[in-house]
């Protein structure tokens, strides 16, 4: 690398966010690709500042000469009323995750969609995608629903604890994607509707190392669906090893977690990052510890 | 390198610094280094903000995850109130050109003086440095003459087209180094003064790409002396060709401009750089005409 050549400046901005994995990915292909590129975590917590901080942390980071920033929990809705441009995409869904700088503005996208398509097609090329059921309308179950919706689902349905929740949600999407089939209800609906869909989506935090346990009843399982976790840590959760000991074919939430760096990389720097070097670098990772 | 390594974000404060080389070179010793590095010019000029932001730049910079900031014209003294501690040189010198964030701590130093001495060290070996006469006591020339002081000069002259502010440095140098004689003047007084002197410092401006000339009169330079120029650009100025010329032993500026970067390298990454390979580097950038 020699100074005259372009270089990056990246920021994650979120609360307890300092043990993110996303900065060493980023920075590890960075240098497969010869870049020279630093990924700072700005952790709020740390900081104690409160998430309303995000534009001014952005407006500051612009001056400073930083590149792009990713935003996760509690900015990707917060951040949407201090950029300059936004994608079609992350407006239509309602919440950014990566911030480019371009020209002193700051541009909103969603990776956490498009990261999880990527996976999808990737991790389960040619899955039947027609009917989905998807537990967990948060934060990443919305990026979800998004992402089956453009994929070409015709049928999703969104489960929730909260079901207020669960139906906005799916009025959100049914006035998104008017020709689809949009509806909702509670886990206890699993037994009437999981029998006969494609497949099956879990968005909530249950199988986390610090949520651990099961959302799912594996008796309800076919081996003909397939089943995809957004949870990562661990990236072999309770579901995914029950799912999989059916027969089912599975997605880790792994696979989501690099799909949206591997997007954003590629929005930050211009350059395809190589997806399944991203990916052994994670497990590498969740393998450290980390 | 890899993504759990120490990383640096190092930033460089001031107006009409876009063109700086201290950048490219910090970056390219890092690379050298196998430091992940990268220096962002952050020019108030551009942003229109006035030197009096620059405690503001510093904090965010500090919540951003900067390591560092090199500061120059305008905010050298500017800074001193922002800052947590300040080094004992830079207190007694009263400008500050490095600023690490330790801890959350801002800490300045100053390496322009310190730099001038690595300069002098390794570009004049075993120069007499007795008697100095020097040209010019602006913000480069304060630096330059409290090196000479801190490196033993025991008389020191100071010129400076305004006799006050001559007269106001060496009043303040004076108290600071109680035990030597600093007295001033104006460029009038050289040819009285320079005889007899061991060497000759310059420090205005004159002889810079946007002011060509030469501050002194040759004849009055004796072969025995030796002559430093604080003007870099271009590297060899007229009075360094014609002190040459003459037979002196000449430090061009090159080498204190290098010599703050060498310094500031040191504070900031704990690593002493290749000085010598750092200057190859500066005159490889003035020769492609940066």
């Amino acid at each position: 690398m020699s100074g005259t050549e372009e270089s990056f400046v990246v920021g994650l901005i979120g609360e307890g966010i300092t043990a993110s994995l996303t900065p060493p990915m980023h920075e590890r292909e960075a240098d497969r690709q010869g870049l020279r590129y630093v990924y700072r975590p700005v952790d709020l917590t740390r900081l104690g500042r409160p998430g309303s901080d995000v534009g001014d942390l952005l407006r500051w980071g612009r001056d400073l000469g930083f590149n792009a920033f990713n935003v996760t929990h509690p900015c990707k809705q917060l951040v949407l009323a201090e950029l300059d441009e936004v994608s079609e995409d992350a407006a239509r869904l309602g919440a950014v995750n990566t911030v480019l700088i371009r020209d002193g503005k700051l541009i909103g996208h969603n990776t956490d969609f498009s990261g999880f398509s990527g996976a999808l097609a990737a991790g389960l090329p040619d899955a039947a995608l027609g009917s989905v059921v998807q537990l967990g309308v948060g934060g990443a179950g919305a990026a979800v629903a998004y992402a089956l919706l453009k994929a070409g689902t015709a049928e999703l349905t969104l489960l929730d604890l909260d079901p207020d929740r669960a139906a906005e949600r799916a009025a959100a999407l049914a006035q998104l994607f008017p020709d689809r089939r949009v509806t909702s209800g509670t886990p206890a609906d699993l037994p009437a509707v999981l029998p006969g869909a494609d497949g099956l989506v879990h968005a909530t935090p249950v199988g986390m190392h610090s949520h651990p346990g099961l959302a799912v009843d594996l008796d309800l399982l076919d081996p003909s669906q397939w089943v995809a976790d957004v949870v990562y840590r661990p990236v072999d959760t309770e579901l995914i090893i029950g799912a999989r000991a059916k027969g089912c074919r599975v997605l880790d939430g792994g696979r989501m977690a690099v799909g949206q760096a591997v997007d954003a990389f590629e929005l930050i720097t211009g350059i395809r990052p190589d997806a399944a070097r991203m990916l052994d670098h994670f497990h590498e990772l969740i393998a450290q510890g980390r």
